[in-house]
């Protein structure tokens, strides 16, 4: 089995209140692939300048991460900065250089096409999501990742491609964006019924994460008291690491998210206690393990 | 059976996002009284002026709360204004006016002189927390909260009353402080080890509530999606809820909390949907039966 995720490949410039870094290799699909890299194989769909680094293709390569659709072309690779003045709220956007991804149209490489395999749309232009969603080859499920920026500014593109959606991985501030109601429980209604999405994981931050259902509820930790450092890539590490043990579920249901959902906390939780990927890059099985053992006590699954 | 609880009484203005008020009735051990009046007798040991209203009172008697220990001082009660930027931070304190709160020595009224009875030490002055144990009758339990301010201004009373208290509710910033290590895993160390604490309630607003023990860590979700309003009074309300729950428990031990925390999770969410104590005084048991329902279901309880 594998998954196949789209999505951005950078180099960021990183501020928070632990220290800084400059030009660290980045990226939704970067994290993502890197954390599912532990349970599963992935396969990228993203685009790099010239001056991305042959390291990184070889960090991912040795991990089973299949770099076919990952294009290099003419010009620099994406470049974001941020900064953040709390762990508490969302970064403060410093710039956003698109560079080669500006002209980016994705296609699946024909190794990437076997049948059954998970596919994860990470946050990009909803219009490039919508375009994977229709070049893949009856993928097993799908997953989906936005932003504020999105939600507001192509949201007609946004919903068509999330009524193909099975699983919707948004924080609260872009739950409240998509559902456009005064009432958190509205928003909750408008996303699971309107939007028909089956799964909603809502992510919390410090605060875990919930899944909705039209059922229920269902309440995730997030691994307490980790030594947060930089808060990137939480989140794709997150979906890289759920959808990773979903890949390897016999069945995808609401028990075999809730489990997936905390060796994700788990697996995230060592994510942000170091700048970039670098954790990602050394990080051992055993030790991902241990967390997750005590996070199902925690949490009581 | 029955608790006693000493701590403020007080005028609050409050700014929230969502609103502001003036002079509105507030004060830990309003708050506390008023959330374990559900579930059982309280006793207010605290000070007010000349000005506080006969109403508030007459709303407290009504409930089972004895206010024999509620004295009235020439002078003005306590006053305290702030203001909430965001719902995810700490308030910014306006003003605080101690008025009949700077002379304020607590004793304790015969009636309240019950054997076996739970002790709350809400937040106040250590000094004035260590009088009080030293004059109590053999508590049951004895439970404190306390804040930054004391923890950094008032360490050694602190600690000395710590040493008698058995339920420590605080937030994460508090546990910092008084742990005084970088790490918070360290600081959990020096709360329940060195300071000899048994069980470490860690308050984490949206991000629930955390039970520590030398053993072993117990998560609690906060009600997912309230509708937040004014976070005043939503510890103090937590407290009352948590201690009135284990008022009625035979045995206190780490089964008895967690159940607690999820009845007190269900309480104190609908505090902060309305200013002040509003919401509290015309709350429904059954309305927080149905919320304790529901988080027992995604909390796995």
């Amino acid at each position: 089995m594998s998954i196949t995720v789209v999505g951005s490949s950078a180099f960021d410039d990183i501020e928070t209140p632990r220290g800084s870094r400059k030009g660290i290799v980045g990226g939704s699909c970067i994290y993502f692939s890197l954390a599912a890299s532990f349970k599963t194989k992935s396969n990228i769909v993203s685009v790099v300048g010239k001056d991305f680094p042959r390291k990184t293709f070889k960090i991912l390569n040795d991990r089973s991460i299949s770099t076919d659709g990952l294009i290099e072309q003419e010009g620099k690779t994406f470049s974001w900065g941020g900064k953040y003045n709390s762990f508490s709220e969302d970064p403060v956007t410093n710039f956003t250089n698109l560079n080669v991804f500006e002209s980016f149209s994705p296609s699946i490489p024909e190794s990437y096409k076997e049948s059954n395999s998970i596919l994860f749309l990470a946050n990009i232009d909803p219009v490039l999501q919508n375009k994977v969603v229709n070049l893949y080859h009856r993928p097993r499920i799908i997953g989906l990742d936005t932003m504020n920026f999105w939600i507001q500014s192509k949201r007609k593109s946004l919903i068509k491609v999330l009524k193909r959606v099975d699983i919707l991985t948004i924080n609260e501030l872009e739950l409240r964006l998509l559902g456009r109601k005064k009432s958190l429980n509205d928003c909750l209604n408008v996303v699971t019924n309107e939007l028909g999405i089956k799964y909603l994981i809502v992510k919390r931050g410090s605060g875990g994460s919930l899944l909705v259902t039209k059922k229920a509820f269902h309440w995730i930790p997030s691994y307490p008291f980790c030594d947060v450092v930089d808060p990137t890539g939480a989140g794709d590490s997150y979906a890289g690491a759920l959808f990773s043990s979903l890949d390897s579920s016999a069945t995808i249901n609401t028990k075999s998210i809730i489990e997936s959902m905390v060796y994700a906390s788990a697996l995230s939780s060592f994510t942000i206690e170091k700048f970039g990927v670098e954790n990602l890059i050394n990080l051992k099985k055993k030790d991902i393990l241990r967390r997750e053992r005590e996070l199902r006590k925690i949490a009581r699954v």
